[in-house]
């Protein structure tokens, strides 16, 4: 690219929203994306890295020197510094840290002092309040000399005079009441209100039960810390039902599909290790029953399938628990009815599907004994796979531990090893 | 229970939010569940039967008599009722569509007459309009003759004489600047705006990136036709993602855990016919090299390493495109460097961890052979893995099918037989 055609670019880009330079910049291969990179003003770098995803972030600011660093999060607000923090480079934090009012530090340190997946990673302090016991009048005075309001203020935050939450007053409330009203008078009282330990994914339901645009946070004494808007959490939705997908299968949000191939190497690894030993324990159990398979090979053609289809199964059964289990917490009871109907379900398709089974390996070997022992292997391994099914994601609940996390590894192991068991078992007790 | 206890209960389902209401009744198993719905309050039906899942409210509408049906249909918008038509029952809709206004008939129809994927069913007809040549007095004197304003509304839509759509104006905007300024010198004319036939998907992608609370929709000559809000985004987000994550199972989203039996066999069975398609042509795979097998029964022991593996790698490539096409469309340039990158990363863990497991055989078998042909099959099966993970979901979405669907039993029949054939063949060319 020319000289010129560069400038032409910069010009563009210059007059793309942040979050449509970021778009850009994820689509991009890595070479490329430096390119533009380079072209995006420095004063837009902070809003630019905030919009990215991790995986592309990285990337980006592993090629700015400490200056640019500096200057970009000197454009950036305490809340938006907290989610940028981690993926600084080593030390460089301290560094933004003192650059911050000893107000704002505060704050950061607050933000940063509570967990991903709490209320308090995902509030920011752009609150406007106003006291109960003003007209609304007065409060639209106040309003009015400010320059601007924050992005999705839907509604202020009352507090009495030593700064204790009193409830929200919409704007639309200010808007349609009589200015002589007190804003106590028509405020809600008993609005949606979370504490900053409170978990992220109880916040985001409630976003979505009571269709919420903000809510304050309040701590225990219940004076006013911050606010949570629907942007954060809509985010929030987003990131976990995209990290719950990739830990089905062992992947880390680290990657995007242009990440370097030794990090993709490096990110694959754990799950490729697990699945390793998986595998090697399913041919020991194989190697159990050599014996078995060199007398009567049709029992390693037939093998696989008893595995896979009760893969097929787990799976099924697993996905279903992990995405119910995303929702709420299961109690004893529905444990009790969930383990009835899967095992149901389960035995139904064992016999069915396994009849098929059984009719195509008759049509097969012409062996009724082989046929009876795949019927009462595929139904037992169907079992198998609705008790583990059931079970895995629940215990892991209990143990406190992320329920979909490699669950499709895991159940497949057990099928596999399970299912191979099952069916030489049953062969070489039954037909040799 | 007592007469004198559900009375009790009915009071406290009476103070709970209907979402809260529909939350109990989704985690309650079909029994208790109904029960607690014959407390609800029949003004309450309608609002109720929208917050609960697909599944939840089939089976609340079976036991609604026409009467309760259509009272239930009453109290609700006419955006809501197209969201509930396609789970009422056979002529139930004709009904309700008589029992309603002119206007609403109108609306209604047009609403109906969107894919469930596009902006036409996400809309609503809640719009606040002004016109654009009087002043912000003059719009707050209109506003508050309203006795309220609808849900979300952040800002009013500016139209015309005409009424075609000019702009939006933020309350805030209302709020902050000087009653004689004219609407129009303080608009946003270049307002996000959508038309009815533009993908959902992609109108929930601008509310994420622009964090927009309502956005109107205009008609192809700029009439104004309706607004999407964010907690229709929300809830379009989270379903989205769901079925996203059944469909590649092959479940779809019509089954909750306390389904009935017979729907969930129903629900399953598709895709379990499919898997036995599939495990029958790997088991025919197997069978052309029983000779082989018969000669050297280590190959039975080892040949389902090779598949499984070559699954999980398969499944991690296939999931990582699946989540980046649900973001946006992949370009030929992305597609060839895709195809590099993942074909590099599988070669590089196909010689890592094929050769871990060639070490592994060589201390089970000592047969340096066997070895060798396990690695060479573990890396080709890697590489092949790795070629339909990418190609399976990008010829998918070119012929317009969702790629998520069914994408883990896909890609596991290919590792499967092919990972069968690549180890037996190889096993049978060059060690018997």
């Amino acid at each position: 690219l020319a000289k010129h055609d560069l400038a032409q670019l910069a010009q563009k880009i210059e007059r793309l929203h942040a979050a449509d330079v970021a778009k850009v910049l994820e689509s991009l291969p890595q070479d490329e994306r430096l390119v533009i990179w380079d072209l995006v003003h420095s004063d837009r770098d902070g809003e630019v890295l905030l919009e990215v995803s991790d995986s592309v972030r990285d990337t980006l600011i592993e090629v700015m020197d400490r200056e640019e660093i500096l200057n970009a999060a000197s454009t950036l607000d305490t809340d938006e510094l907290a989610d940028l923090a981690p993926d600084l480079p080593e030390g460089m934090m301290q560094d933004v840290f003192t650059a911050l009012p000893i107000d704002d530090r505060e704050k950061l340190r607050f933000v940063m002092s509570y967990d991903e997946d709490t209320i308090g990673a995902l509030m920011d302090f752009d609150l406007v309040t106003v006291r109960g016991d003003v007209t609304i009048e007065v409060a639209l005075r106040y309003l009015r000399r400010m320059d601007s309001l924050p992005d999705h203020t839907d509604k202020l935050f009352v507090t009495d005079r030593d700064g204790l939450f009193e409830g929200v007053i919409h704007l639309k409330t200010l808007l349609l009441n009589d200015p002589e009203t007190v804003v106590a008078d028509v405020m809600e009282a008993d609005a949606v209100r979370f504490h900053p330990e409170d978990k992220a994914r109880d916040g985001a339901d409630a976003f979505e039960r009571y269709d919420l645009v903000s809510a304050p946070v309040v701590d225990e004494v219940d004076r006013l810390v911050g606010r949570v808007t629907i942007d954060a959490v809509v985010d929030f939705i987003r990131e976990s039902s995209d990290e719950e997908r990739l830990s089905q299968v062992g992947l880390s949000e680290e990657e995007d599909i242009f990440a370097p191939v030794r990090k993709s190497v490096k990110n694959r690894a754990p799950w490729l290790a697990v699945n390793l030993v998986t595998a090697i324990v399913a041919a020991q159990v194989i190697g159990l029953f050599e014996g078995s398979i060199q007398e009567l090979v049709a029992l390693a053609v037939l093998m696989p399938i008893v595995a896979g289809m009760g893969g097929n199964v787990g799976n099924q059964t697993i996905t279903m628990i992990v995405r119910e289990l995303a929702f709420r917490k299961l109690g004893g009871g529905d444990i009790r009815l969930l383990y009835g109907k899967e095992l149901k379900v389960a035995l139904i398709n064992g016999i069915v599907w396994g009849g098929i089974l059984g009719l195509v390996t008759f049509l097969m070997y012409q062996n009724p004994g082989v046929s009876a022992v795949m019927v009462a292997a595929v139904s037992l391994n169907f079992l198998s796979a609705a008790f583990f099914g059931v079970t895995i994601p629940i215990l892991r609940t209990r143990m406190g531990r992320d329920p979909a996390l490699g669950s499709a590894v895991m159940i497949t192991a057990i099928t596999d090893s399970g299912g191979f068991f099952i069916f030489l078992g049953l062969a070489t007790l039954f037909l040799l």
